[in-house]
Formats: C-alpha cells, sequence, structure tokens
C-alpha cells in the first residue's frame, strides 16, 4: 500500500524528530523523579525549572505561572471547575462551538447548581461582542473562549474578549490548543487569566499540556486545584512530573516559536492552493469564516454527496476528517455545524482538512485531486 | 564524577530499553489519533485496544475495565472523588500511612461534608482488621488502602480487607503503585472493585497510569469520572489517549508479569545482604515490619546520626531518600514515621534505600560501604 497522505493535523500531529532526540536522554539516563532531593532528582527538576522559564517566556508570563497537565482536557477540566467551584451558584460564559472539555464541563457544572450562557455564533462562527456584554450578570466569574476551532477554525476576537473580561472584572480563561502554533499569544496584552493547551498538536508528545495561570489568581484563593497529592507544582496540580515530555514540549515550543511566521505564510499558501482547487471543481460550501480562520483549515460541504462512502473511498489515499476527532468515533452531526446553522445534509457530507507542518505542496495536489475525483465519481453515481 | 548508585527505585525507575524500544514508533511513525477514523486513527486504537487487553489479562480483569489515566495521583484522585462525590455525607475508611494522593483527598472532601475515618497502624506499620471492621457505619462508602507502603514498604492484608469491604458492602480501592511489580494482584481474588497503579515505578515511562474499575460500578453509576471531555475511555476519562505512552505501559507490564518471581528472590537476596550489613555495623532500627514488606524497601534509624549532614555526605555516591520523594523535597518530618510511632529524632535519622531489576550486588555492596564508612564518621564526630 503507498503512503495515505495524512491532512488531519488539527487531530494531532507526528512528534518532530528534533523533539524526540531532546526527549530521549530522559526515558532511561536522566530518569530522576525531581522531587527527589539526590543528584538524579536534583538534575531532572532543573530541566524542569528550565521548560517552565522557556514556556513562561514563550507566553510573556511568569515561571511560576506555568503548569504541567496531562494535556488540554485536563487543563479545560481545571480552568472551569477550578474556579466555578470556588463560589456557590456562579454564572459562566462561553460559545456553544467550544470543545467538549469545556461543553461537558460546563454540564458537569450545571447539574451542581451553577449556571452557563452559550452565546450562539453567526454562521461564519463569530461570536458578537455586543450578547457577551448582555450575558454578563453580578454572578459571571468566568468567560471560556477558545482562540481558533478544531472543527471549523474560526478564530474569535480574544483581545477584545480580554477586555470586556477585564472591565466586568471577570476572569478570562482561553483554550489555545488550535492557534498556539501560528500566533504569538502574549497572555498580558490579550488579558488572557488562564489558557491552556497541549503538546500533541504542536508536534510534541501526546499526554503533557499546560495551563498558564495568572498568579493573581492563585494569591487571592480564585482557583482551586482538582488533582491533589504530592505538593507538586505550587499544589495546583499535584503527581510525579513526566519529565521527558516536559523535555519534548518544551523544544516542541522552541521549534514553534523560530519558525511560527514562516509556517504560517506556508500554510496559507497551500490552503489558499488546496482550496481554490476544490471550490473550482466541486460545488462547495466553505463552512466557517475564510478571513478569521486558522491557516491550516478547512471544513467544506460537499453538495450532494454521502459522506460516509466519501470517507470510504478516499480511505486508501488520503486521511481527513468527517467530524472532531475528539469526539471519539462519534457518528452523531457534529455540533459545531449545526450551532453555525449548516443544515443535516451538509453537515453529513462536510470534511475537514487540516494542514502541518510537513505538509508539501505535492500533498495538497494529491489531496486536491482525490478529493475532486471522488466527489465526481460520486456526483455522477448520484 | 564517577556513577552515583541510584537506590531510591521506589521514587521512580528508569525506563527499560525494551519499554523505550516498543515505544519509538508511536512517536513520529504510527502518531494517529485514536479517535480519528481514518488509517492512523484506527492504526492506533488497535494497539491502544490489545495493551488494554494484556492489562485486563493481567490483572484478571475485562478490557472494558481498564482506563488510562496521567499516574497514580490522577488515579487515587478519581478512585475517591468519584465515588464519595455521588452522595452526601459518605464516610470513607482509610489509613493515616496512605500516600498524599489519597490524604489531601480525604481532606479536601472533609471540607465538602463528607467524613474520613483514619486507621492507626502498629508499630511494625500494620492496621488491625478488627479496627477496620470497628469504623464501619451506614455512611462508609469506601475503603482506600494501598498494597505496599511507599516510605516503610509495609504490605498489608489486603485479601482480607477485600472480604471486609465485600461483607459490608463497601467499594474497596487500593493503590498498588508500589508492589504491582513483585506480586500477582488478581483483583477478583482480592476483592478490589478500584485498583490503581504507575508505569514509572515499574520500568515504564513516566505521565501514564492505570485504573481498574469494577464494571459493576460503572453500569450502577457507583462512580463518576473526574475529567469531562471528548467522551474517550467509556466516559470515564477523556483526553486523547497517550499512544506511545499506553504502548510502553503495556510493555512494562510484560516485563513484569515475565519476571516478577525472578526478580522478587533476586532483590529479597540482594536486599538480605544489604539490611544484614547495615545492621552489623552501625546502631540502627529497621522502621516497618520485616515480614509483611516489599521486597526492594529498607527504612532504617541510624541512631544519633544528623540525616542532612549524612545525605550530604553521600550525596556524590548513592542515591538514596530521607523522606518521601512524592513530597516535593518537603523537609517535614515523614508523617509516615510519625504513624507508627518513630521519635522525631530517628525519623530525621531515616533513610529509605529502595532496590530495583537493575541492581546488582556490587552496587548493594557499595551502599552498604558508603552507609557504615558515613554513618562511622559521623558517629565518630559526635
Amino acid at each position: 500500500m503507498s503512503k495515505i497522505t495524512y491532512l488531519d493535523y488539527q487531530a494531532t500531529t507526528p512528534v518532530d524528530q528534533e523533539v524526540l532526540h531532546a526527549m530521549l536522554p530522559y526515558f532511561s539516563q536522566s530518569y530522576g523523579n525531581p522531587s527527589s532531593s539526590h543528584f538524579y532528582g536534583i538534575e531532572a527538576l532543573q530541566v524542569v525549572e528550565e521548560a517552565k522559564s522557556y514556556v513562561a517566556n514563550f507566553l510573556e508570563a511568569k515561571p511560576y505561572e506555568i503548569f504541567f497537565t496531562s494535556g488540554s482536557t485536563e487543563g479545560n477540566n481545571l480552568a472551569l471547575k477550578g474556579v466555578v467551584r470556588k463560589k456557590e451558584a456562579s454564572h459562566i460564559i462561553t460559545v456553544s462551538t467550544e470543545h467538549k472539555s469545556i461543553l461537558d464541563v460546563c454540564k458537569q457544572l450545571e447539574t451542581e447548581g451553577h449556571s452557563v450562557t452559550y452565546l450562539k455564533p453567526n454562521p461564519q462562527g463569530l461570536i458578537a461582542l455586543e450578547d457577551m456584554r448582555k450575558a454578563i450578570n453580578k454572578n459571571t466569574i468566568i468567560i471560556s473562549v477558545m482562540y481558533g476551532n478544531n472543527e471549523i477554525g474560526t478564530i474569535q476576537d480574544i483581545k477584545e474578549i480580554g477586555k470586556i473580561a477585564r472591565e466586568n472584572n471577570v476572569i478570562f480563561h482561553c483554550d489555545a490548543t488550535q492557534g498556539i502554533g501560528y500566533e504569538k499569544i502574549d497572555v498580558t496584552d490579550c488579558g488572557i487569566d488562564i489558557l491552556t493547551f497541549s503538546s500533541h498538536k504542536i508536534y510534541g508528545p501526546k499526554g503533557i499540556g499546560i495551563i498558564f495561570i495568572n498568579n493573581k489568581l492563585i494569591d487571592k484563593k480564585f482557583i482551586s486545584s482538582e488533582i491533589q497529592g504530592g505538593n507538586q507544582q505550587r499544589n495546583m496540580r499535584s503527581g510525579t512530573y513526566n519529565v521527558p515530555s516536559i523535555v519534548g514540549f518544551s523544544k516542541a515550543i522552541e521549534l514553534v516559536k523560530n519558525n511560527r511566521d514562516d509556517n504560517r505564510i506556508n500554510t496559507l499558501n497551500l490552503r489558499h492552493i488546496l482550496l481554490e482547487k476544490i471550490m473550482a471543481e466541486t460545488d462547495c460550501i466553505l463552512n466557517g469564516s475564510l478571513q478569521c480562520r486558522l491557516p491550516n483549515n478547512i471544513n467544506v460541504s460537499l453538495k450532494g454527496i454521502d459522506g460516509q462512502k466519501f470517507m470510504e473511498m478516499i480511505s486508501d489515499r488520503l486521511a481527513i476528517s468527517n467530524g472532531s476527532a475528539c469526539n471519539s468515533g462519534s457518528q452523531k452531526p457534529s455540533y459545531v455545524l449545526e450551532a453555525i446553522g449548516v443544515p443535516p445534509n451538509l453537515i453529513q457530507s462536510s470534511f475537514r482538512i487540516s494542514l502541518g507542518r510537513p505538509t508539501t505542496e505535492e500533498e495538497v495536489f494529491e489531496c486536491a485531486e482525490t478529493m475532486i475525483s471522488t466527489y465526481k465519481k460520486l456526483y455522477r453515481i448520484k
């Protein structure tokens, strides 16, 4: 079997060779537990502290504001539960197109007596800031809005949301899992109090994430930990440090930092080629805003096509998604597309193509050819 | 600098070369997200399912009763919070020498209106089963007792505790992080409803753990998830599967299974040599039972010795612990030794030496020589 072109980088990314290379010594050679006070422990603690400093610098934060989690799902659970449960009957503002790790946590918190406003985006996937202002009430404790959407790539106006939060004395959490690889996010400048993201979406290992928490929230006890235990990480997140993955994550961030601008331009160019070809040769609709969009995301509905049949036909040539990969093989229609008003027949014929740093022009041509020829075959059958 | 002999295997272990070798293809080659429905995703899901089956077989459980976490700390949080928060004013029975990830969670749950009985062990570190029977009341929902203690190595009578739990219709959680590498634990035979352990204590990677949950608890909704999100793992623990670490963990378990008996005998022999030498040449006390003890643990108090000074003097030759490594460099006296009645002067002069699979007779001799000569130097100074 020839290689299947991978264009599902929003689901996960391969670990960069430089990242893996950086991790290797920490599995079997420098394997100490950073909590140990002997040589092996001190050696491990040092690399953890270096990684924290590096991440802090990357976000324009302080090293003691950086905490390692097992990924964005854990981070998002901590961001919301850690804040909301501090008070009774708290009010959360979020968006109906957020990731499940926000929406499912909101549902859980609703059962505990808290309330949630789910802002509805327009057909482009964008929320109206006026809606957000109106939604704020005296119990509003946190606003949680992702940077870039994992299905339709829509980028919200984070800086303006940060301003609204600040003006109203509300905590602002941003899930930057999608997007941190393409745009510099300065937490101070954007008014972000809590930021979460994952390593495995930026060519680092799976199973490791970061949560930035503004030190004021910790000092004023506005947030509690969710995983208690050995007092690691200022008691905000206990458990033995995952040293090799922390080192790998830090290296992945370094690679993002050093290549971000080139990578964004290159990805935008490739996406432009791909989208133009698909648009020219099929009857399709682009879901979500083209302007306010992650550079690596395409989400199109191919009119009149059976999505399942299409996926089967391309399966030996192309790895793309026709639903959010994080929904664990769920065949339910995408709630994100539903939320922006895409009708059911166009949801089932929608496909997410997400480009990555390793994507080549050749792969983009292959993808276009496969998409278009399969579309034509299926369209003819119909 | 010559190599420092590592005898702190209860804090963490190096990743076995076979484990690392098994993990490598899953970082950058077979890197799919198991939740994706294309080739890369299916390939990844398959290895996750194989690992689950392997672990289930290892514990005499069912594959759908196995869930991957980020480690024992997360697992212990889930075991207690997931069960206790299902009812109001639940009662927990545990032991005052449990790991911080049990005790700190109990403290948290007490602030939420639940109650906890902390059984007090005898000077050998063992609890009286009669105390446990007496502690059970109509609100008792869970008993949480670790298999082997991380500081003094004491092994409780898990099978009898399982019987008591079953007779009283109480859930039994066992933290088997210390001990799973030395003894077969059959969850059915031991009456264990929830079992937690970590990969990094058995020569697997850091940042991955397992929680076994008896399917009846899930079916009857006796336990809730703590990390919600993308619906992975039967909704018990959401978040992208950490594929390389799952593969590594499974391989680490295979190595445990294949070498457990030899490893136990070998470790017991080496510990016997080491303990005899230290006992013969120093004035010391063994903390905790010798009979009911993990084969790799020594915890001794060297009478009249300044523990800090001793640690400094051995630091370029020997990596051992004089406190629980999981307490993050904390200089507070060990609460475990306090709980079994060791006086403060003997707590500060206590040392944990923990042997591992790679430990050689030569290393044991070196350790004995370093311990004894340092003891004599310090004793003379005094």
